[in-house]
This record gives structure tokens, C-alpha cells and sequence, in this order.
């Protein structure tokens, strides 16, 4: 399952990226330090409330939005996660199983 | 605007009372102090990435539900606010321009 920070911090770059605007353009805009930013879009440091809402804004995106986005690629992973503990069903009959019946 | 750990918080523990839980059943479930649970609830504190998936799992709630309800309130406080910075549009003339007029 993957982690909240992790999640949003991808989010967060990629709204960047998407506008063509730098690290240093968003941190500036945010009163963050370049390195803070840095390791909050690479899921390396906790961002406060009042960080994300500070990023969100220098990012003109509402909040709204990224957390839906969070939530979308949460969402994703949890019913892939449901896939992977669904028992597989063989289509062939296992060998020990054929073995046996040879007897 | 609201604050993020607020809306969490609210969120939390409105899914907690929906269930019928008590603090004390959540915060053995998710291996938190109860004390610390109840703040979080509260928004006296942010709760880390992996705290919230805690109580999401104590909860048996995915995250994605949570983020997605987090996301809802945003929008509409977001819709509010917008509304709230509307000029007003007064249905009658101003008494400054009217006593202009009068002359």
C-alpha cells in the first residue's frame, strides 16, 4: 500500500511539472525553502497543513483538487492490493495432485 | 479556508461515531494512545502518513474513502469562498451616487 507523503508529494511535482514552473518558482511563491519542497515531493518529509496549503496556493491548485488526486491514486493501488490477495485458481491440476491419482 | 489536519481530524472521527466506536477501540486497534488519537481528532495534531494509515486500518476504511471525503468539504468550502469574494451587486443606487445626482 503505498504512503500518504509519498503520494502526495507526486502529486505535487506533477502539478508542477505540468504548469513548466521550477522548484525554486514554487518554493519561492510558497515561502518554503527549495530543499523543504524538494524533500516533500519526494515523500521524504511531512508536509504541515499550513505547508500544503501554502504550496497549493503558490501552485494555484485548491486543495480540492490534489487531494482528490491522492485519493484517486489511493484508490487505484486498493483495488489492485485486492487483485493480488485473491486466491488463484490453477487451470491445470497440480502435479502432486496427478502424482496421487497415478497411484 | 479550512485547515487540513482540522478536516481529517472531523472526518475521523465522524466515521468512528458512524460505527459505533469508542476512542479507546480505535487507538488499540491502531496502536496509538488514546490520548494522541483524540488530538488528532481534534486537529491539535498531524497525524503521519503511516499514523492515519493506522487508524484508517483500525477503522476498516480505505484511505482513499478518507481522502476522498477530506476532498469533498475542501471543495465545498472552496465553492463558498468563491461565492463570499463575489463583488455584491447592490439592487439599489448608493445614497453617495444619489445625492450626486441630486445635483
Amino acid at each position: 500500500m503505498p504512503i500518504l507523503r509519498n503520494e502526495i508529494g507526486d502529486v505535487l511535482r506533477d502539478a508542477r511539472l505540468l504548469q513548466g514552473k521550477t522548484l525554486r518558482d514554487i518554493s519561492s511563491g510558497a515561502r518554503v525553502s527549495l530543499g523543504y519542497l524538494s524533500e516533500v515531493e519526494r515523500g521524504q518529509k511531512e508536509a504541515s497543513s499550513e505547508l500544503l496549503s501554502s504550496i497549493c496556493d503558490a501552485l494555484d491548485v485548491p486543495m480540492s483538487a490534489i487531494l482528490r488526486e491522492v485519493s484517486d491514486r489511493f484508490e487505484t493501488a486498493e483495488s489492485l492490493e485486492n487483485v493480488a490477495v485473491m486466491p488463484s485458481i490453477p487451470d491445470t491440476v497440480p502435479e502432486l495432485l496427478s502424482s496421487m491419482r497415478a497411484r
